[in-house]
């Protein structure tokens, strides 16, 4: 049986100036009699003959090699190896070996040289609902003690910290967090490992969540306004964290002044058809603005008004461009329901202005992070280049659900085996070069799902092999703030309760494994920047490996009861000398035993 | 077992008014408790509960059903089926069951409404290359009977019909055929079945293929110049045919003036730095032009110069628009090399530009036919709607030879069974809408490519499967000139023989195979507008069938020896009353009885 080892980074990629060398490894009986790194120029089709390498890099291995010039063409460099015996061809590529060539969305793909943002592979991003994770001791109590909401239709009296969340009034619900909250937050989230933050929206709204837009261009006073905000940035820099805001542009909130539904006045494009801002919403022939899946406190923005697109992004002083800039600077944008926005009421030519705004943004600030929101399948976007990367719902949190807690996110029951998940897994990723790969955020939740420890229910005890699966499956974790300390709760808005700055209601053994994994994956190029490759998945057990140079991390998952596994001899393993890191398997050769609902972290170097 | 039968067409999809209606059949002992459409609104996935009808369509078949608001949302209508149990659920989509979501750019698609163009799925194209089809009778033989192409550097004689090509200077080489002459055989065309025709280059350019263009605005005088364009359109026109002509906008002859290569003069680009035209392409800091893939020849167009683009596509009087409008009116354009264009002497912001000439062909005439020449995987393109439909070397035509005649494009043996050939053809279709499918581009050869009847060699036997293929998969029929009596001829320019016009020189046995099979295609919705569904493929047997409303062909493809098969229960082949219109095979039942070599077509109504 023929085998084939590649990842594309080092030790199988190394770039040297202009030059990309590519390796492959095979081992087996009927070795190819020719070799062929078919890339791309410019988009086209273009095989390189490879040559086989006098040394063998393992007993029994073959390598094979043959460079790219980076020189010229486009700078994601697709690949894959076509293999030639004299009756027959296959070909090789992330997804195994096939009988015809791979698409040409699913093969190796390098960026080189990579436009970056390089900086996110690094992180270790936190995700914070404002008003829900911390309240600053210097505001006194009467500060927003009352707030309006003209969905409730009445005054709202601020809930205490320890006060219970309720589901009713899911948006009218004020706890008083807000952002120099955070700041005092900074070192015990620094303690944690956390080095990047991710804030849900911050701009004037009247909901608690804020994805009601009334002013792009100043924070909620509820949230300490533009001056608390540049106090965070100050601080988190000083801490050398990143920043990154919440961008909703597919609607704006119906009080907003450009639709200002609530007033008498008729500047507004709700009910005057002669707005200058008419053309910035769409409406109905019966003169009804066209809203946000049925909420009509949300209408939807349209992007066949130059208004709308100059505001937004085009323009020189753009909402996308303005908090990018001194004295804001923010990292980055995670775009609000980004697939969705668009011309007409609806999403007409939804990719061209969605790349549009990452643009404008790496216009601004070439390091800027844009990444989407996206529940279903990214990949178009993502393959256009329309964003950075995105919340890696699809490809991440939603296989890992299936495989640890059996749901989906409609609640629907979904039961897996260890090798669909897997399947799953890799043919998402397949899509994506290796740089977006490292960028995507993965998270186990999100303030727009159940908590994954709600979903596990009974099966609590897999909580932790989902922790370790974020941060070290490839790309960025992103905690949800309240997950690191046990944090419960179902569907919005339960999973937005306060955090329980109270120790006696934090599960402290959780938290040291969080910081565990922050430290293992600080430590470790391999699980930041590696390649990955599964190495088992069968029933109810996945393991894979991390490797990057001489470095490997292998990462076993084991749902199931207490096993014992026999990996299938790879180069990839073939290290030795593996330290345990985290978990209580063991490892004898390729013979690892491994604890019921477990997970066990080896590495090599 | 669970099975389930759909595809995107009639009855399984009903259109009237705003309403979508979609139907499953399933089959089987587990049936699921709910089933879902999952379809989306705006890029966004939304479920829509199916409903069990009461009747059964077969005996011990369940339908399920549930409908889509056309009044909003992409006008392409994705979807697919999530099937519920207790504890578990199961996803249906083109390529089948999985245990996960589908990709999706690999879901049923149906353009509603369809913006077209709608005309081509009924075509039977025919592909010409002016100079070496026919010779108009009114010229004499002293006209152009001495040519210049700079590459030969001397004057050059026109050859005579019947003397043989030779490998030589294949691109100074001349016969003379005109656009008179293809005018003075259109009834032999017609008499085909022919209804469109595709021309390779007929402007100003000097070397017979007319790639290196000098003059986008004038045809060139060796084919009849202008005059003759306009009469062909006009008998073209009466005739009731098509008229698609060839873009090459990836690069221009460097005797162009633009670029002017080889004149004292300066105005050009290419030896004078002040030149107004010099951003039109991309030079070196040595001041060397940038090529098409190394010919100094084919210096590349550089789509960052705003001239360019005007020039090309956007402006007014744009060529693309130009010859779209009276008196040219043409029906189309096939983009040359379409997926290298674009800027800084590569192909940066390709998509871009590709989707504004067709956009530019769109707004000059909303119903052409914009297709782009792909020898690798079109889908990115299409999937971005920036083309209509695209040459499909990739998904039928090198399936297809791997199947036939065990080769590849690069002349590398490819050796692959039915199940392979079905797979690599499925998942390629699997990523186009339904609509979008009707309109690929299917040759069995071309102009670039050596003659299929060439490739197969010994096995010239199986030239009828795969003409009879070309007729019956989704896609509209491209035929290359001279197939259809039989020429020969390897890569090119041996591939570019003059026709055969001697009736003692062509096959007139497989003349008169095509003409059968235009007739077929002519009578059948089926063929020219069905879905399609692979029935049986294993080892050297490979059959479809094609559906439309009661309507169904089924089509039996037997590479192999004389064989017996028997197909798995179908409703879609519960029609019964089949008819024999093709070839020599016999069914009783679901048992097949297959000559050698052999191909069958069945029709059902």
């Amino acid at each position: 049986m023929l085998q084939a080892w590649h990842l594309p980074v080092a030790p199988f990629v190394a770039i040297r100036g202009q030059k990309m060398t590519i390796t492959l490894w095979l081992a087996g009986d009927a070795l190819p009699q020719r070799l062929m790194l078919r890339t791309e120029i410019d988009n086209e089709e273009t095989p390189i003959e490879m040559t086989r390498q006098a040394q063998a890099p393992h007993p029994g291995i073959t390598a094979w090699r043959a460079s790219i010039d980076l020189s010229s063409g486009q700078s994601r460099r697709r690949y894959c190896f076509k293999l030639l015996w004299a009756d027959r061809q296959q070909w090789f590529a992330p997804l195994g070996f096939s009988d015809f060539p791979p698409p040409r969305l699913e093969q190796f793909a390098v960026d080189a040289p990579d436009v970056g943002p390089d900086w996110v592979a690094d992180q270790i991003f936190y995700q914070i609902f404002p008003d829900r994770f911390a309240r600053s001791t210097r505001r006194s109590f009467e500060q927003e003690s009352v707030y309006r909401h003209h969905a409730a239709n009445r005054d709202i009296r601020r809930c205490e910290w320890h006060e219970p969340l309720t589901p009713e009034a899911g948006g009218s619900t004020f706890y008083g967090g807000d952002l120099d909250g955070i700041n005092e937050k900074l070192p015990w989230l620094k303690r944690l490992g956390v080095t990047a933050l991710y804030l849900n929206p911050v701009f004037v709204a009247p909901s608690v969540h804020k994805y009601d837009t009334e002013d792009y261009r100043r924070v909620d006073p509820a949230f300490g306004g533009d001056e608390a905000l540049l106090r965070l940035r100050h601080h988190t820099r000083q801490q050398g964290m990143r920043l990154v805001l919440d961008g909703v542009f597919n609607h704006t909130g119906d009080s907003h002044r450009w639709f200002d539904r609530h007033t008498d006045s008729t500047t507004g494009a709700c009910h005057n058809p002669a707005s200058s801002w008419r053309d910035w919403y769409s409406f109905s022939e019966d003169g009804k603005a066209l809203d946000w899946l049925g909420y009509p406190s949300l209408p939807k923005l349209d992007y066949r008004a130059s208004g709308v697109v100059d505001e937004i992004y085009r323009g020189e002083n753009s909402i996308v461009r303005h908090w990018l800039r001194e004295p804001w600077s923010m990292d980055g944008w995670r775009l609000d329901v980004v697939h969705m926005l668009g011309e007409g009421g609806g999403a007409g030519n939804n990719l061209r202005h969605v790349a549009g705004i990452r643009q404008a943004a790496k216009e601004t600030r070439s390091d800027a992070f844009v990444f989407g929101e996206h529940f279903g399948d990214a990949r178009q976007w993502l393959q256009a280049d329309a964003e950075d990367a995105s919340m890696n719902y699809r490809g991440f949190t939603f296989p890992v659900w299936a495989f640890l807690a059996n749901t989906d996110i409609s609640y629907d029951p979904q039961r897996i085996d260890a090798k669909t998940c897997a399947a799953w897994m890799e043919q998402y990723r397949a899509g994506l070069s290796h740089q977006q790969q490292l960028r995507m955020f993965n998270q186990l939740n999100s303030h727009d799902t159940p908590r994954f420890i709600s979903l596990l229910g009974k099966d609590r005890a897999r909580l932790p092999l989902g922790v370790a699966w974020m941060f070290c499956w490839p790309g960025v974790p992103g905690i949800y703030y309240g997950d690191e300390v046990g944090v419960e709760g179902d569907m919005d808005p339960m999973c937005r309760r306060p955090f329980p700055w109270d120790q006696a209601q934090q599960d402290g053994e959780l938290l040291a494994f969080y910081q565990q994994l922050a430290k293992l994956r600080r430590q470790s190029t391999a699980l930041r920047r590696g390649g990955c490759q599964v190495v088992y998945a069968e029933g109810d057990i996945l393991a894979f490996v991390r490797l990057w140079q001489r470095e490997r991390v292998l990462v076993v998952i084991n749902r199931g009861t207490a096993s014992e596994i026999t990996l299938a001899p790879s180069p990839l393993l073939a290290n030795g000398d593996w330290q345990r890191q985290l978990g209580e398997g063991s490892m004898e050769g390729e013979r690892l035993t491994l604890g019921a609902v477990s997970v066990t972290v080896w590495r090599s170097r």
